[in-house]
C-alpha cells in the first residue's frame, strides 16, 4: 500500500501548514496498491494532546487520489493523517456485480463472500455490538446453500449489507503515513485584519514636545474611524544616548534630538521598560484598555539588539561578542557602522540563559495584554531561536501573534515563516507594475507557499517610501492602500505620512526626509486632502465582505491595457466574488475591455448583469465576458465590484 | 544552516534517481544561514562501498542557489549529499573590502583577520601540511602590528592568501543533509535502444510448421539489417494444455493449437525451461550468440503466473490461492475468467520461499547470457516483490536491465519506476493527436518524472494494435514509428506485423484478427510495401545523432496547424539539435508554418540558414525563425532537419 502525495504540506512535514480557527483544511492523497482491488482511506485528526482522532471518509477520486476536509479547532497544534486499508468486501462486490450482469456461475462467488460477512460479524461482536453480529450472522445464512441461488444473489448485491461491511471493516493491514502532519491553529486576527502603524511620541497636537500615551488615546480615536483593527507602535523603551542619531539620521545628535526607538535601553531600563517621557505602565495600560474599547489590538515592536547604555551591557556582558580590541562588537553593513546598536550574541556561551531572558520579554508583554508581536529583522538571528520561542510562548500563549519583518532573501523569508511567524512583511512595497504583482501574488498563492506564509502588505514603513509614492501623486497613494488592502487578508499603513501623501525622500533613497525615526514631527489630521476617508471605505469594503478578508490570493483576470490590473477574491464561506480593477498608472486615464470567466463566477453570459462599484457607488449594466472599463486617476483608481452568484431560478433576473 | 530543495529527489529521497554510466547529475539546492555571511558548499559523491567521498565546489547562484555536477561511473548505487559551511574568511574579506574603499580605519578588523589566518594555519598543520602552516604564519606576521596599515592591508585583499585559507575551511559546523541520496546507475542499454519483439514460433520460412531457434537465427539477421538493439522474446517456455486458448483466444483450443506462451508451464517444465518445439538449450544459447555476433541483444519475457500444468501447481501448491470449494484460484478480470493463467499468491504463508524461487528465475537465465527482461503485468504483484527482486538481481548483476509493462494507472506506473524499474512501456499508444502527444511528453520530461522514468516507446504490441493503426494507411505507420523513434530515446515495435502494416483488429477492440498470441502466422518480409526501409532509417538517424537517442525529452515548437506536430531534441554531448516535424493526418497533405526559437538554437535569425531533412535528403533554405512546412502523407509524413549550431566567425555561410 502506498500513501504518497499528501498535501497540503511543507518540506515533507518538517514543518507545520496553518490556518486559523473554524477554516478548514482539505488533504489530497494518492493512494495505491498492486492490482486492482478497492480501497478505502480515512483522514484522521486531532488536537494535539488529545487521545482520539477523528476520523474523515475520504472521497475517492479518478487516478487513485482521494481527498477529504476537516476543520481546525482553536489555537494550538492539531495533527492529520491518512490511513488506508483493501476494502475486501466491496472489491468481492464490484467482481460479483459484474459476473451476475454477464449470467455467470456465481456459487463459488457467494461463499468467499459469506466468508467476508462472517468475518465482518467477528469484528462487530469484538467491538461489543452484537445485534449488528446477529443481523450480519443472519445474512452469512441467507449466502449460502440450501438458500436458493436469486435469494443468496439478493442478499450479496444489497445495500443494507454493504453498508453494515463497511461499518466493520477489516483494518488489520491497514497502512499509515510514517508520520502525522501538523497545522500550526491561530486566532482570527494571526489571518486578517487591518495594521495601523504610529509614533505615539508625534501625539502631541498642540505643540513640538513628546507625544504620551495620554496624548495617543486621541489618535486611537481617529484611527478607529479609518476602521483598522490593529495599532502597531515602534519601540516603547527608553531610548540610548551613547552614540545616538541625530535628525535625518545624522552620525551626532544636537542636544533634544529624541534618537531612535530601535536604540533600545538606557539607564532608565531596556525591553521590559517604557521610555519615561511616553508615561508610566498606567498610562500605558489605560492607552492598551481604550484601544481595546475602541475594537484595536495594539502590536508591539520586539527589536532584540542593545543601545550601548542597556542593562544588559552592564549587567550581562557575556552576551556580546568582543572584537580583538577588546570593545564590544556594533552592529555593521559594511561599509556602514551602527555604533549604536549592539547586536546581541545568540550563539555566546552563555545562550541558554540569554534566550530565557528573550523570552521573558514575549511572556512580560503578554502579561500586559500584548499579544501582537511585530519582530524587527529576525532573519539576522538564528532560525533555531525563532522556532523555539515560538513554540514556548505558543506553548503557553497560543493566542500570540507574530510578525516577520524579514525583508530579505525569499528563501529566508519562507524559512522564518516555516518556523513559526504568523505574518511576513512581504515585497508587495517594491512591485508595481502589472507583470510584477501577478507573478508575486501568483507565487503568494500557490501552494505550499500559501499554506505557510501569510502576507501582510504594508503600503509603506518608517524605513519605505516607495519611488511610486514619491512622485507624489494622490492616486499613486490611492492605488497602493486599493493593492494592499484587497490583494491579501492583511493590510497595513505606516500614518499619518501615508494618509496625508507624504512624499519627500532623503535623496536617491527610500528613508522619509525628516524622519519621525530621528525626531518628533506634527500632523495636520484634517487636511482636506487626507485619504482617511478613502482608508476608512476601503476598510469598510474589507469588513462587509468576507472573500476580501479570508478570501484566497487574487485570481487575476485579463485586461487589453498593460496599465490595468484586474483580479478576483472569493471566499468559500461567502456565496459573491469582488472583482477589482484597478489603473495603475497614477498620471493618465487608462481603459480597456476586461475579460471575465462568467462560468466560474457563476454569471449567465447570455443575459445582462449589473457590476456595483462598492466604492465608487457606481452601477453598470454588463452583458457577456467582455467589458469596457475606464478609469480615470484624479477621480478614482479603482473600481471595486460586487459580483453575487447567479440565483439559479427561472425568472431571475440578476440585480446584484 | 539550512540545505533544502534538494535536486534531483525523488519522494523526499525514499528512492534513487536513475542514470546510465557517463551521465551527469546536475545537483541544486537552496542553502542558506540567518544574516548575511558568506557560505561554501560542496556536492559530495561515491559509489557505494566507497569509503571515501569525492567533493566538487558547488558554484553559488543568486537567492541562495548553488549548484555542481558530477558524472557517474561503472553500474551500480551512487549516492551524493550536499554539505555546506558558513566561511568566515570570505565574510570578513568582503567586508574588509568595503571598508577599505570607503575610507574607514580597519586596524582591528586586521586583527580579526589575522585570528582567522592563524586558524587556518593550526588546520594546516592538523593536516599535516607544515609548509602551507609557514606560509599563514607569515601572513599572520604581515596582518598585525607593528606592521604597517598599508603593508597589513595588501596582504589581508592578496588572492594568495584568500586561496590557501580556503584550502584550510573550518567545517567543524558544517551542516549536512540528513541522508544522502542515492543514484541508480545502470549500463547505456537501460536508457537508450531500439526494440524489436518478435515470436519465434513464427519463423520458419517454408511451411505451417512450428518455428525453431534455428530458424529465427535467420529472422536476426533481418531484424540486424533494420538497425535495432534488442530483440524481445514472448515467453519460450512450455505452453499448458489445460484449459488451453485456440485461435483468436477461443475459449478451447482446437487439435494443433498451439496455445499462448503467456500460459506458462507443462509437464515439459516451467520458467526454467524451454518450449521443445523452439529447441533445446543449445539451440538457445547459439540463437543468443548469433544476435551478440549481429550487435543485438535477446530480452526475455519474464510473466510470473502458471498454467495449471506448470510444474509448480504439484510441487509448490501453497503457492496458490485456493478458493472456498477447494479449487485453485484462476486469473479474472471479471467477469472475464481465465481458467488457463493461476496467479502466484506472492502473500502466501510460504512467500519467501516463493519469492526466493523466482528471484532464481533471473539469476537462471542471466546464467544463459540474457540479462534484459521485459516484466509482464508488474503492477498485478506486490510492489515489495520488485523492490526486492530487482535489487536481489543488480546486487549480483548490475549490468541487469527491467522493462516494467504495466498499462495501468498513473500513479501505479510511477511507483513501479520507482521501485527499480529501467524502463517502462508508456500511453504513447493512446496519444495520438497534437494536444495529447505535447501534454503527455512534457509530464514525461519534467522533474522528478524525469529522474526515474524511462519511456520504452512501443508503436504496437501483441496486445494492442492501436486504432490509429487501423486505418491501415502506410502514412500511419511512419507517423506512429517516427514518433517512438524520435521523441524518447528507447522505442519498439512488435513485427513483422508493424513493418507489414497490418491492420485488422478484432471487431470493436485492439486484438489483431488472427494474432500470433494463440497461433503460428507466416511473413511474407520482401513485401514491396514494407516499412523495413524506413525503419532502417530511423534506426541509423537516431545511431548517428545523440540528440535521438541520448538527449533530453523534446521541446516543442509551435506549428500554427494542429495536424502538424514539431519539436526538438537536443543532447549535451552534441553541438547539434534535431528538429522533427510530423504530419500526423496520415489522409491529407498538411502545410503550416514553424516557429523556431532560433536563439536557443543557436541560429542567426538576419542570415539564411539550411534545413537538412535527414529522412528524405532535401535542403532548404530558411531565414528567420517562421518557416513553411508542408507535408504529403503519401510522400513522405516526416521531416528531420539537422541544425547545427552556428559557428561564430566573421564570415561563416551556415551550410549544414
Amino acid at each position: 500500500m502506498v500513501i504518497g502525495a499528501v498535501e497540503p504540506i511543507v518540506d515533507g512535514g518538517r514543518f507545520p501548514i496553518k490556518r486559523v480557527s473554524g477554516q478548514s483544511v482539505s488533504v489530497r492523497a494518492v493512494v495505491f496498491t498492486e492490482g486492482h482491488d478497492r480501497l478505502r482511506a480515512v483522514l484522521r485528526h486531532r488536537a494535539q494532546g488529545e487521545a482520539e482522532w477523528t476520523e474523515v471518509e475520504m472521497s475517492s477520486l479518478p487516478n487513485d487520489r482521494f481527498e477529504a476536509t476537516f476543520h481546525v479547532g482553536p489555537p494550538g497544534s492539531h495533527e492529520y493523517e491518512v490511513e488506508a486499508w483493501v476494502d475486501s468486501f466491496a472489491t468481492w462486490r464490484s467482481g460479483l456485480d459484474k459476473k451476475v450482469d454477464a449470467g455467470v456461475d456465481v456459487s463459488v462467488e457467494l461463499l468467499e463472500g459469506a466468508g467476508l460477512v462472517e468475518a465482518a460479524a467477528r469484528r462487530a461482536s469484538a467491538a461489543g455490538q452484537d445485534s449488528e453480529r446477529r443481523w450480519l450472522d443472519d445474512r452469512v445464512r441467507s449466502l449460502r446453500p440450501p438458500q436458493e441461488p436469486g435469494r443468496r444473489i439478493a442478499t450479496a448485491q444489497s445495500e443494507d449489507l454493504a453498508r453494515a461491511v463497511e461499518r466493520h471493516p477489516d483494518r488489520s493491514n491497514a497502512a499509515r503515513m510514517e508520520r502525522a502532519l501538523s497545522v500550526q491553529v491561530e486566532r482570527e486576527r494571526a489571518g486578517t485584519g487591518a495594521w495601523y502603524e504610529f509614533f505615539p511620541r508625534s501625539t502631541d497636537a498642540g505643540s513640538d514636545t513628546h507625544g504620551t500615551f495620554r496624548d495617543g488615546e486621541t489618535r486611537l480615536e481617529y484611527v478607529a474611524r479609518m476602521g483598522f483593527d490593529v495599532v502597531y507602535l515602534p519601540p516603547i523603551h527608553p531610548i540610548g544616548r551613547t552614540h545616538r542619531k541625530g535628525r535625518n539620521n545624522a552620525t551626532t545628535a544636537e542636544a533634544g534630538d529624541p534618537g531612535s526607538p530601535w536604540a533600545i535601553g538606557s539607564r532608565e531600563g531596556g525591553h521590559k521598560s517604557i521610555h519615561p517621557e511616553l508615561g508610566t505602565f498606567e498610562d500605558f495600560d489605560r492607552f492598551v484598555a481604550r484601544a481595546r474599547d475602541l475594537g484595536i489590538e495594539i502590536a508591539l515592536d520586539v527589536a532584540f539588539q542593545c543601545s550601548p547604555d542597556h542593562p544588559y551591557v552592564r549587567e550581562h556582558p557575556q552576551w556580546f561578542r568582543r572584537r580583538p580590541d577588546g570593545s564590544i562588537q556594533y552592529a555593521e553593513n559594511p561599509p556602514k557602522k551602527y555604533q549604536d546598536i549592539y547586536p546581541l550574541d545568540f550563539e555566546c556561551e552563555d545562550w541558554r540563559a540569554l534566550w530565557d531572558e528573550l523570552a521573558s520579554v514575549f511572556f512580560f508583554w503578554i502579561e500586559r495584554g500584548v499579544t501582537i508581536f511585530r519582530v524587527d529583522n529576525p532573519h539576522t538571528k538564528p532560525f533555531a531561536f525563532w522556532e523555539w520561542v515560538i513554540r514556548e510562548v505558543r506553548g503557553r500563549h497560543p493566542e500570540a501573534v507574530f510578525l516577520a519583518e524579514a525583508f530579505t532573501r525569499p528563501a529566508v523569508m519562507q524559512h522564518l515563516a516555516k518556523a513559526g511567524f504568523s505574518q511576513s512583511y512581504t515585497y508587495f512595497t517594491w512591485r508595481n507594475t502589472k507583470a510584477e504583482i501577478q507573478a508575486y501574488f501568483r507565487e503568494l498563492s500557490s501552494s505550499p507557499v500559501s499554506d505557510y506564509m501569510r502576507p501582510n502588505l504594508f503600503a509603506n514603513t518608517p524605513d519605505i517610501l516607495p519611488e511610486y509614492l514619491q512622485s507624489g501623486r494622490r492616486a499613486a497613494f490611492q492605488v497602493r492602500a486599493t493593492l494592499a488592502a484587497l490583494l491579501a487578508n492583511t493590510w497595513g499603513v505606516y500614518g499619518p505620512p501615508f494618509e496625508l501623501c507624504l512624499s519627500r525622500a532623503r535623496q536617491g533613497s527610500e528613508d522619509y526626509e525628516d524622519s519621525e525615526k530621528y525626531e518628533i514631527r506634527r500632523w495636520t489630521l484634517d487636511d482636506p486632502w487626507s485619504l482617511a476617508p478613502y482608508l476608512e471605505s476601503l476598510n469598510e469594503i474589507r469588513r462587509a465582505h468576507p472573500a476580501l478578508r479570508e478570501g484566497d490570493g487574487p485570481v487575476f483576470y485579463e485586461v487589453d491595457n498593460r496599465d490595468i490590473l484586474a483580479f478576483g477574491r472569493h471566499a468559500d464561506a461567502a456565496d459573491e466574488t469582488i472583482v477589482v480593477v484597478v489603473n495603475l498608472d497614477p498620471h493618465h486615464t487608462q481603459s480597456g475591455w476586461l475579460s471575465l470567466p462568467l462560468d466560474d463566477l457563476g454569471i449567465d453570459g447570455d443575459r445582462p448583469f449589473q457590476a456595483h462599484d462598492l466604492l465608487g457607488g457606481e452601477r453598470y449594466l454588463w452583458q457577456g465576458s467582455t467589458n469596457f472599463v475606464e478609469l480615470n486617476p484624479e477621480r478614482a483608481p479603482a473600481h471595486v465590484f460586487r459580483l453575487r452568484r447567479r440565483v439559479r431560478s427561472e425568472n431571475d433576473f440578476d440585480y446584484f
